[in-house]
């Protein structure tokens, strides 16, 4: 479904007024069926698994009292329409990743990733036991949503090139896929930045209309197929150090719900999360093996691109500053992620580096 | 209630037969009342968060179906008696570190932290996605206990010391608090270890009977108030890179739930297990820097002290490898650690060590 008709749909009135009246025998009942609408082709690997992961959670615990029903892309509403969908009452909730909704408001980008932002840990530091969590109501309750994180693929790679990048001249040009504030920052090094659907990737990279890609890591990547069209391989990038899956229902019907069923949302949201982030981080490490092994050139930016890419990045965050709430939100996660950081490095950071210098 | 007197009460059957004459009734409306004891004296910082946090997950989301009552260290049993009290049926659950019962299982050490072994996500890596889970599954069954990671540390500080560390010499005869393998390994070194229970750790170290102690990280070792006793204190440590906390339930008592029961205790162990690392790590931060201001000595140990403490965990492992589980588990963590640790030095590492370059 395009998004005209979709928005047709929605103005019509049909498809959420139809929704509403199956939705009330069973509601008499005490038990209930929730929509959930995502941006992730069914089966796509690790992303629609969090979907899953969260919906399998909240059938199970609930022993009934709740259903969810998961509409992949394309199902229901585009990958891009979730937001709206569940906005608008369509469906009941959305997993999909907050950063493809900067439009509708930037401040939506701090729950994905953002460049030169935090890593997964340091995210949930903030969600959990900082401000995360209450910014993510805030955004909500502008737009109608209840959200969680449900999902987390961990440092994102930097990316299929068609060339090599040997310098920040080489993005100068480049049609490059990147969504979120990462994609505005390769604007700003001359990059020609498209937001793709996944399902579409492969093929634009593969046709020329794109000539590089960021999508997840290696696991996913190699899903997708992407070795077989280049072998210039990025690993770290700046633009998703870690990429935060929401699950968000729509705040009415949260509120609808009782706490019981509330809390089931949360748990389940909360469990998915370390499970997805270790799926994603377990598999790459095996995956990244059977890419080099396959022929693929496994590289990282030199400095110079990384320079380049933390003097754009701060243009794009200078750009939203202007935003009294964006300023807010960043002011907050900056803050929090200095915090949390030191620790890591004298703790974590220290104990590797000593394992890896005595184990060989 | 020290050891004997819960053997006897055991022996006798008084309160096992109590608890199950009295929970029979609430069980026939469905409801039932589960007994958690805990290693934890009450609102011990952190420990005890994360078994609250189980216990209020699961009796949020059960409505009712599943009420978990916390019994603090000392209230049912002490502190290292949970894990008799939950196999022998006197107690539904308990929430502790597994490396408590290496007596019981040397292989239980690897479900809190091993020397020189994973990091809290490379040990989530393992449980929710390789066969950590399935192992501790293994352990379970041979003692009668269905178990789930229900918490997390985050990499453990080295500890504290009377006395400045300059080299492996000056841990022979030191007498020290630590548990676990780790604390065999620092035998190897000379070490005169002592596994005494959070409640008393203080008195020993304020007495003089312990010359040092490791406890926890910055924020938990501060509330406990060591950095009156003495200013020298270690940040990373070998023993425990992660210290992973166990929600352990009698297996019978498991099995006799329904299928939402069994999956509200394993969603509500698995979102505590994220929630309480996030707490620890967030806090770590702030805690260190008013250690610091408050005049400790922030250290990290020299390379020739953690050449030895390899060395000497080493010889630990040596030491448990006749025994063929202990042997399965070891070679399967060790195979997943590797495994795992690899994309993580390529990613977040690769990431962390450029976001710190670039934003100085």
């Amino acid at each position: 479904m395009d998004r005209r008709s979709f928005l047709t749909k929605t103005a019509l009135g049909g498809t959420a007024a139809a929704a509403s009246t199956l939705a009330a025998p069973a509601y008499a009942q005490g038990k209930r069926t929730l929509t959930m609408v995502t941006s992730w082709g069914r089966g796509l690997a690790g992303v629609f698994d969090a979907a899953q992961k969260c919906a399998d959670n909240i059938n199970a615990i609930t022993d009934g009292s709740l259903t969810v029903e998961i509409k992949a892309a394309g199902e229901l509403v585009g990958a891009f329409e979730v937001f709206d969908a569940v906005t608008s009452g369509q469906a009941d909730m959305y997993h999909a990743a907050d950063y493809y909704f900067v439009n509708q408001h930037p401040g939506f980008a701090f729950f994905t990733g953002v460049p030169f932002g935090m890593t997964a840990t340091e995210l949930n530091n903030w969600y959990y036991h900082g401000n995360g969590q209450a910014m993510h109501d805030k955004l909500g309750e502008i737009f109608g949503l209840k959200s969680f994180l449900g999902g987390n693929t961990g440092t994102q790679a930097g990316g299929w090139f068609l060339n090599e990048i040997k310098g920040p001249e080489d993005f100068n040009g480049l049609a490059f896929r990147m969504p979120g504030l990462g994609g505005k920052a390769l604007g700003h090094m001359g990059a020609s930045v498209q937001n793709i659907p996944g399902a579409e990737v492969y093929t634009s990279l593969a046709n020329g209309s794109i000539q590089g890609t960021e999508w997840i890591g290696p696991w996913a990547d190699e899903k997708a197929g992407f070795q077989e069209i280049t072998k210039f391989y990025y690993t770290a990038g700046f633009h998703e150090p870690a990429a935060g899956l929401s699950l968000a229902t729509n705040l009415e019907v949260f509120e609808s719900l009782t706490p019981a069923q509330q809390s089931a949302i949360e748990v389940s949201a909360g469990q998915a999360n370390v499970w997805n982030l270790s799926q994603f981080l377990m598999n790459n490490g095996a995956a990244l093996e059977r890419l080099r092994a396959g022929g693929v050139n496994v590289l990282e930016f030199p400095d110079s691109v990384w320079d380049a890419m933390g003097a754009a990045s701060q243009k794009v965050y200078d750009e939203f500053m202007g935003d009294e709430l964006f300023k807010e939100i960043y002011d907050d996660y900056v803050t929090s992620m200095k915090a949390s950081s030191g620790w890591l490095t004298n703790s974590v950071g220290a104990y590797r580096a000593q394992r890896d210098r005595v184990l060989g």
